[in-house]
């Protein structure tokens, strides 16, 4: 039977990015001991108040439909707290609630393309990014941020690329680099949207994590509320990452019919994990805070590895859960390393090729184990890059 | 800003159906008593015993991402419960777990049509399917099944409308009509698409309420199972609405498909609510039945009641938790009938014209309210009719 050339065109006919991740799945499953950096899961489960929060909701009969927005505490929750964090009036009906924020990331599309558009994305990128563009029947087109501007996109850039686009999405703090994007880039970015009447998309499920500098939220700039919808989660802030819990904030128009999309693709999220969310987000930022300090602190473990050698180079890491490390003095593209890497030494880093050409000759670690062995995961990562820098055989 | 034709449209343009429940929601917010008999809710919560189950797993520490295509648990249980009753061989290679069966609902619609292919739709329908098909960029067209043909599709209807296009969407049993499609109805349906090369898209989410005759899956059908999505859920078998747990079993290159789909729309499946699922399904028939019991009960009921009138005429009520109730006799419009009854008795039912042209004059009567406000809601009904078709003022 015939399959949609949209389903069976997701990956753009290559790799979805995630062959090494499920090579290193498959070792562990026959029993060999992988040290795993890959993906953005905390080292850490959900904290037990919360689910305590889950099942007191459960149990009170939180089980039936839940009303397809959201329900309204937890609307009127994250409306808050983005109000509270951009300066912005935000209310309910700038809410939609959506059962993670990959969901959230569909829907937005949604929203902003049809089929044929152009829309735009910022390499390095999440994995999935160009995949839920082609999702909507769009096509995606990068923006390339490069290493040397320290992964910071640059508004020419977007300009140039932004004939027949519709839309652009960004993300800061930054997976896969660890960048946070700062007020003279997002200004740029918000200039360009605005002279091309371009929607912003803005993910943002990693602003609990900042290492340097402080979160901006472009929902925060002038004029651009109305034009931007922000991507958000529980997954990262709160390491609710299994209870797929995310939301979308933006322009109540926007919201309105996405409210009537979800009605049609999604309806609903879990009440009881909206529950969930609302007791979480009502402990503020002290949890926010507990959640991060594994990843701040193991960064700042990272700073002091790395200073003491030249293998490996790091980017400006100023948030989010990930380390960008550049690998091309020696010799090898990311993908060779990270395989090479896997095999001898049975550590599990992702290729930076996973999320697009800027990052080729780079790799992705999550900083997602505990510190012991990410110190002792990192130290050998490094050797093994000087040795193959400096072309000795490995051992 | 500019948002997409596709958001802007999903309705087509007219209301999503939703009309006269959201008026009973906001009567009830007003603190007025309404006897709801509106969406397909049990008037009982999910059973304990599968809260225990999702809290013990989510205290195991299963609060991080699951695998995106479920768990193999979830997927291993849904293949064994289909292969059973189906006969057909089945594994977790055939198997999706979704958030729900709308969101079930889309990716099969998402796998079979690219935008501009025209998707059939059986009508009456539940409220979701056009939009679902405009959601993926399709084009929506209804195959009339007619209340004179007891709501039962008409092979050579459906051949009639076939030109152009990919899948057929069908449900049974049925939402709204209460109707289990016969043998010899599913039979002609094959036939159709394996002539015109269709994919059918099976809604089996009543699987478990049958009040006369039996399931038939078309999955079970000789040359179907390469060209059947069935979409299947917790939903309305275990009284699981709020959970949002579906699944989709199809072709494995299908099944294939659809996981990267998923990778990219949803990123999947509470792990605690799939361990929930295991532990429900887990329990067979018996739990069914009993979740099942109260709406076989009530259908009895409603037999006797409507068997002493002659002002509304019941369809066949095979299966599913729902009557559809002909009200031509009084001269009016389900719409009218059902505003009606609402502002004058406080009883809310949806109007036929919530499900297409095919239901016009028609009202749905779900039942799901204890019995005994059942019974005496379903007798105001009845007077209410009579009054109505003998011209008498209403009092």
């Amino acid at each position: 039977m015939r399959l949609s050339r949209r389903i069976t065109g997701l990956t753009g006919g290559g790799s979805d990015g995630w062959d090494l991740f499920l090579q290193a799945r498959r070792m562990i499953a026959e029993g060999i001991a992988v040290t795993e950096l890959t993906i953005g899961e905390h080292d850490t489960r959900t904290h037990s108040s919360i689910l305590d929060a889950m099942d007191r909701s459960a149990r009170g009969g939180h089980t039936g439909y839940a009303m397809v927005p959201g329900t309204a505490l937890l609307r009127d929750t994250v409306a808050a707290r983005v109000q509270e964090r951009t300066g912005q009036r935000t209310t309910r009906d700038n809410v939609l609630i959506t059962p993670g924020g990959q969901a959230a990331l569909f829907a937005a599309h949604s929203a902003a393309c049809d089929p044929g558009d152009t829309a735009l994305f910022v390499d390095p990128y999440y994995a999935t990014y160009p995949g839920t563009i082609r999702g909507v029947g769009a096509l995606p087109r990068a923006v390339i941020a490069r290493a040397e501007d320290g992964f910071q996109p640059r508004p020419d850039v977007i300009e140039a690329e932004a004939d027949g686009a519709v839309s652009l999405l960004i993300n800061s703090p930054n997976n896969p680099t660890g960048v946070v994007y700062g007020r003279e880039t997002l200004e740029g970015i918000a200039k360009v949207c605005q002279d091309r009447d371009l929607w912003l998309i803005s993910d943002e499920v990693y602003d609990t994590q900042i290492w340097e500098g402080a979160h901006l939220s472009p929902r925060a700039l002038p004029g651009m509320a109305e034009r931007t919808l922000v991507v958000g989660s529980m997954s990262k802030s709160h390491a609710m990452t299994g209870s797929r819990c995310g939301w979308i904030v933006g322009p109540e128009a926007a919201i309105s019919h996405l409210i009537t999309l979800a009605t049609h693709t999604t309806y609903g999220v879990p009440g009881f994990v909206q529950d969930a969310a609302v007791f979480a987000l009502g402990q503020g930022r002290d949890l926010e805070e507990e959640i991060a300090a594994p990843f701040r602190r193991r960064r700042d473990l990272a700073w002091h590895i790395l200073a003491g050698q030249n293998a490996v180079r790091l980017s400006p890491a100023q948030g989010a859960m990930y380390l960008m490390l550049d690998i091309r003095a020696t010799g090898l593209s990311g993908e060779a390393f990270a395989t090479a890497l896997l095999e001898t030494h049975h550590i599990a880093v992702m290729p930076g090729e996973s999320f697009g050409k800027a990052a080729a000759g780079h790799v992705r670690v999550a900083m997602t184990v505990a510190d012991d062995a990410f110190v002792k995961a990192l130290k050998t990562l490094c050797h093994f890059a000087a040795q193959q820098a400096s072309g000795l055989p490995e051992g």
